[in-house]
């Protein structure tokens, strides 16, 4: 498969033609931005492990009858994936309060939720990905009573297979948000990336942060947490 | 019905006890907020003028069948009301583009909707009353399940009753908010006030805005607005 036209370049990816109409080759980047590309960094390596743990998780997804957009990685920064056309919205589920959720709603920190709570935001960089209610997607056209049903469902459903994942690794999966696109077959995929970049994940037994939370808030060694939740899902080490 | 203690002062209204404890004396101010009350103003005369549309709709809406606080009107800026536990929720209820939603979400202003569009805002002045899912409020305690669809569904029937009474005077029903509360006997009851601080009308012909929107935006002549729709309402002027 070769990598051959520049596409498209997002804050943290960048996308490529392929020889197959059908997919994109996707470069993981070592950029790093945070509260919509107002503080930014470069962090050598970054791109590798997100790419790693991205495709290693779409692949147990895939096991596990979860439609993803992922083909096969390629080598340490490209992966292959099915070309779709993205919702623009950003599916957020919550399983533990924190972040703008606590911010925007005056919430305590760190409670369990009853249940995962799903959020849609509405993705447009220039409007700050403001929350909508689903009623705001069908109303504008964003996507249909079934195709908000069916993302709903399949967002809870990477909840589930994610918490048991991580779980089996003494990682608690906070929180995190996925995209969801339509291939060329109009089938419904998972899409985007699955990394420290875009899930809140906490050590069981320190607490301590392992995602970009620790970029967001400065807390230092950014590149040490993404290595050891890499570590953790290839084996390096159990719990 | 006596005028007793006073037990607290609102943005546009102050409330006062009364010999029966069941009830409340709402008396409406000439003050005039806008965006948190970041913009201020006095406009002598327009409590009475709200004090007489809200209780004027209210009537309307308890003839049609909406359960309501409003219980008669004293004299020109107080009315008396049953006292309720307010839910913390700001129900808005919109059927044409314009405002905070066109702001927020890049959607282009004066869209007709082809259904009227319910949303809820978390009412807490701190956080700039921020929009809220239906599950935000199930997950925090501020209203039941139950509680949500009561509201939900009286919202939609007050925006077709004010529909109806504003179209026969000229005057398209943009969007408006309420806000719904508990009595001591437990019945839920749409409470507050209706009034052009709380609503936006057009006028059908001209256009006009004959809402707070003139002093939002500086339209001028802000009372005479507030007039004309106590004119229509009472009779001065039909269509
Ligand atoms: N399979 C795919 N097909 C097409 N576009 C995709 C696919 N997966 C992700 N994308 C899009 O690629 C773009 C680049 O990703 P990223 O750098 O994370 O962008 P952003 O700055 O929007 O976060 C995003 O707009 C994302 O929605
Ligand atoms: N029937 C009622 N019983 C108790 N409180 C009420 C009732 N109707 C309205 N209120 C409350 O009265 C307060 C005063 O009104 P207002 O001046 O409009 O306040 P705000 O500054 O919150 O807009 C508000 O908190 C409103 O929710
Ligand atoms: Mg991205
Ligand atoms: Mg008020």
């Amino acid at each position: 498969m070769e990598k051959r036209e520049f596409l498209y370049e997002g804050k943290a990816k960048k996308l490529y033609g392929t020889d197959d109409p059908t997919q994109v080759v996707v470069e993981y980047k070592d950029h790093l931005t945070a509260f919509n590309a107002q503080k930014k960094a470069t962090m050598g390596g970054k791109g590798r492990l997100n790419n790693l743990i991205s495709a290693h998780l779409f692949e147990k997804l895939r096991d596990r009858g979860i439609p993803v957009h992922f083909e096969r990685i390629l080598d340490d920064v490209h992966q292959l994936v099915k070309k779709v056309v993205i919702f623009p919205l950003e599916v957020v589920v919550r399983n533990i309060t924190t972040g703008s959720l606590c911010k925007r709603l005056g919430i305590r920190e760190g409670m369990e939720l009853p249940r995962p709570l799903v959020e849609f935001y509405y993705k447009e960089d220039a409007l700050d990905d403001p929350l909508i209610l689903e009623d705001h997607a069908l109303l504008f056209g964003w996507a249909t009573r079934e195709e908000l049903d069916t993302i709903k469902a399949l967002a809870l459903r990477v909840n589930d297979e994610l918490r048991e994942i991580f779980s089996g690794l003494g990682i608690i999966l906070v929180d995190f948000k996925l995209e969801f696109g339509r291939d060329m077959e109009g089938n419904l995929l998972l899409a985007d990336e699955i990394s420290p970049d875009t899930c809140r994940f906490w050590d069981r037994s320190t607490g301590d942060r392992l995602d970009k939370d620790r970029f967001r808030k400065d807390l230092g060694d950014v590149l040490g947490a993404y290595e050891e939740i890499w570590r953790r899902l290839s084996g390096g080490a159990g719990r």
